[in-house]
């Protein structure tokens, strides 16, 4: 829960923390999942379960997604997973070797660099402008590299908030096609739009290209479930599930999809999300509007959806810089520099307005402007 | 549940299987756990998580390992996993590179190979003998090799029943400590005792040497939950921590974490444990009993604990010829040479008892012995 207003001052405001609030968790619906789950007494959720995932979970899930993607997503292309770090974890284990070069957007989200890192893998950042992905310049670096994977995160992207057009989307799907590219879409952000949907996700080329979507309920729902998805063709998928991990383990989280099955199929994981939304885009705007109006002279483009407002200073002010300066005021976030696995976006700053309230929010801006009214000349 | 007994003759029995028997699953003691966790009303079990895993839930489990272990176990040398495989992969990402050499014991269990084929390590195999790892030949092949890590199951091993002596787990720890070896012991069966204990776990020495103790709630709760332990020291476990797929993921399984430490509280999961103790010290006679009587001149150790019991077919009798036989009469199992990245143990074969209740277990040696039967001149 957020801190009783009479002590918001001595709390530090993170806006780095990129998770929902407490009272946003949806507590009472998991709790009638969780009863409804147990009332079936169904004991296959004890045990090992299915490589690919339990089957009526699946059917569940397809239907949940046919209807939010308003896109027919068949059972068979779903592959259950214990979210999307683990999902990506597990691409990079079987479709890369340490010293395979990968392209990731720039920026794009800071620890996917890690699991990369982990992976031994060589970074190199494809541009992205107000249309997200700048397949230009994708299909330029092509000409110099054989990257082993693309990783995209094409709506609501973190840091940024852009949104690939419905243009560049055919265009990747094209250049995936023609070089045999596999596509990695993070899509956990694709649902979670204020008021109209992205063009289709990128799941739904999977018949189309190498694409490997990686959806969770970690935003939509729940992180503490840590479930997710991958949208797939079986081929590909088939891939995922040879693995020694999944072999050994079975499915990747039985119980939980029990859990959330029953969700689905109440209602409950509809209600959750669209609940979200809609205190998502009131906590977008309020942050929006708080910069604008306090920082007059920075840059940002209002999200449409996901988490995230990415905010430009004015003259050249260096985010890492400021970060001490903010923290003493009692304010934090992510400088820019933290999206790159190389130099670059050094004015630049990812906010997100996912875990606080709309007071702290704008008590947040404010520090935020002492910070940069303290900062010296620049300021 | 196993099948009506008119069906029996017609179904596979396969000792190959390594799952409880659905019946043994704690349904009941986890609808209670589950109840009582929904109404702790905790909501902290649905965000991301810490990522050594929820403090509480770890104090629940060291008070249970401590009892269990008659050893003190700190919850800060516990961390968090969602079972004993996706800790093994995350060992091998963290503490491996591909090329890197890694010794197993001489037979191993199979799918642990696949995840060290997914990391691109190369498999040496240590002997073992009646007390468990040979620690003078582990001493000679380190002469020859700098592997990465030892991985050994110490008690009750997969796939020979075996369990390492008090003398042997000493002079591993001083090879260990002397060559700085990492130990990554899989001690998945180790409180699945018949009736006395093994010596101490390897856990207990993460103070005396670089130990990585993997535990999980598969085998003595349920494999569906996805919730296992990592046990060492806060060291080794931060390694672990500052991987990208548990920065960016979180604990690796907040809310079953959280069901679980209500099954611990409630004093639930040492009722389940003693339960399957007991349950599987039967099965395990009835299968041995039924081997001895009709397979006279096979070879055999009777276990002490775990899942299986390793079977030696006499006169040079080669188990992977003699499967097809199996099949056509009704019974499967693994044979010796799939626990080995090289050649050898032909004339081998697992077979578990945990999965089928004592008339199934004794109905499956006797197709057993059918098929030996109609081999040939060997049988």
């Amino acid at each position: 829960m957020p801190p009783p207003p009479q002590e918001q001052g001595a709390e530090m405001i993170n806006f780095g923390n990129g998770q929902p609030s407490l009272s946003l968790l949806p507590t009472a619906a998991l709790r009638t999942a969780t009863e409804d789950c147990v009332a079936r007494g169904d004991a296959s959720l004890l045990q090992y379960g299915e490589n690919q995932g339990d089957a009526a979970f699946r059917a569940s899930l397809a239907a949940f997604l046919t209807r939010r993607y308003a896109w027919p997503v068949p059972a068979e292309q779903l592959m259950v997973t214990a979210g999307a770090s683990p999902a990506l974890d597990l691409v990079c284990t079987r479709f890369t070797k340490p010293g395979d070069t990968i392209f990731v957007e720039e920026p794009t989200y800071f620890l996917a660099l890690e699991v990369f890192r982990d992976h031994g893998l060589t970074v190199v950042g494809i541009p992205i402008d107000g249309e997200g992905l700048r397949t230009d310049a994708l299909q330029d670096a092509l000409t110099r590299h054989a990257p082993a994977l693309l990783y995209t995160i094409p709506s609501f992207q973190n840091p940024t908030g852009t949104t690939m057009s419905a243009s560049r989307r055919d265009a990747l799907i094209a250049i995936s096609r023609a070089h045999d590219l596999l596509v990695v879409a993070d899509e956990v952000y694709h649902l979670l739009d204020f008021d109209a949907a992205p063009p289709r996700p990128l799941a739904s080329y999977a018949e189309s290209a190498r694409v490997l979507s990686l959806g969770s309920f970690s935003k939509i729902c729940a992180p503490g479930l840590r479930l997710g998805w991958i949208h797939s063709t079986p081929e590909l998928l088939g891939t995922l599930m040879r693995s020694g991990v999944v072999q050994s383990g079975g499915g990747l989280n039985p119980f939980t999809s029990g859990v959330v099955r029953s969700l689905l199929d109440l209602g409950l994981a509809d209600r959750t999300l669209d609940a979200l939304r809609a205190v998502y885009a009131d906590r977008s705007a309020v942050l929006c509007g708080a910069l604008r109006e306090q920082l007059p002279t920075a840059t940002l483009v209002e999200p449409r959806g996901g988490y995230f407002v990415w905010v430009e200073l004015p003259n050249d002010m260096r985010a890492a810089e400021l970060l001490p300066r903010a923290k003493a005021e009692g304010v934090s976030f992510h400088p820019g520099g933290r999206f790159l696995s190389r130099d670059g976006f050094a004015s630049a700053m990812r906010l997100s307005f996912a875990h606080y309230d709309a007071p702290t929010l704008v008590d947040g801006v404010a520090r935020l402007a002492r910070a940069i009214a303290g900062y010296g000349p620049a300021a």
